[in-house]
């Protein structure tokens, strides 16, 4: 997983002083493993041991890496989901940005299902909804934090609450209209939705 | 299911023409017996023929109703889900009404989960997630037509991006912050959202 803002949030995983290219290419390489074993075995019958047999690594390394089984899927499944450069884009432009840059992604490569892979799982898997939590945390908590918006935490848990709802209803519920909307029908109907979670007044607390 | 708007959509299931207060009667006993059959057993293991005895009545009686154990199915698990009566609400507020209500729902009676359960249910299982689609056009699109919102499809469709993604977020994932906002802050931050997919004016179709 990239993680252009992440490394000084607190739930980033026991990663920490794992860096360098060469450790990002050990990442990738134990990534592309666990994927190909979790969308042949499901999530039940694939083990650390076996991922790391296939990524040619000890297992401890890929603990270290990634904590566990839940964390190793949670960066598995959400590993294209990594936010926009956000900082490049104009302040009022950012809620479309969002938008965009998410359903591009969905949709760039819909064979692999890797969203729909996730929230299967998240909705059975208490841990992987965890895992789920913190990766989402590290993607967008980070990305707002990094441009400076106040209660990031908050605002993200909005955005997400939106994201993930569209992600749901387009993507694996299939739903109509909104599964035959164009993108940028999409992003016309739900970035303006976005951007007032950036930057609309929040109640207190 | 109560349907207060719902007789004259489209997606209504094959019950037309039996309706009155001795067939509501029986589709709630139908209801009640289904979601305790869902709720013990399962999806998969449950069948229309138990359900229908231990409703005491005949299983064609259950299929006249509900066409079908998936129509069943996402009618017993969205009982609860029915919509507010919009109409006496002033336009203005009818977004916030429409968060408040959903998640008052949701939250009277936790320890049912059905939200969670049709939703898990749907996730894997295309028939359950086709019939959680009829059932939620006859309740958010009956009723934005039954007040004569123009676009009630995709209008209802953006509705249900953001209510079902604060469903899955809150009460099934658990995310934090979202999971512990309280429901006045939740109204605050999504009631907007919805009267905005309620009145905004929408992209070329």
């Amino acid at each position: 997983m990239a993680r252009p803002t992440s490394q000084s949030t607190p739930t980033r995983p026991p990663s920490l002083g794992v860096g360098g290219p060469r450790s990002e290419h050990t990442r990738q390489t134990i990534l592309d493993a666990a994927r190909s074993a979790f969308a042949t075995r499901g999530y039940e019958q694939t083990t650390i041991r076996a991922v790391a047999a296939d990524a040619g690594i000890d297992a401890s390394m890929v603990m270290r890496y990634y904590g566990s089984k839940a964390g190793l899927f949670a960066a598995a499944a959400t590993i294209d989901l990594d936010p926009p450069e956000l900082a490049s884009v104009p302040a009022r432009r950012r809620g479309e940005a969002l938008v965009r840059h998410f359903v591009g992604r969905w949709e760039r490569d819909p064979s692999e299902d890797m969203l729909g892979f996730l929230l299967r799982t998240a909705v059975t898997t208490d841990s992987v909804a965890d895992q789920m939590q913190a990766t989402f945390d590290r993607m967008i908590v980070g990305t707002l934090t990094a441009l400076e918006y106040p209660d990031a935490q908050r605002r993200a848990a909005l955005i997400g609450s939106q994201l993930l709802g569209l992600g749901l209803c387009r993507y694996i519920l299939r739903l109509e209209p909104l599964a035959s909307l164009s993108v940028d029908q999409v992003v016309a109907g739900i970035g303006p939705t976005i951007q007032r979670y950036l930057t609309a007044p929040l109640s207190p607390a």
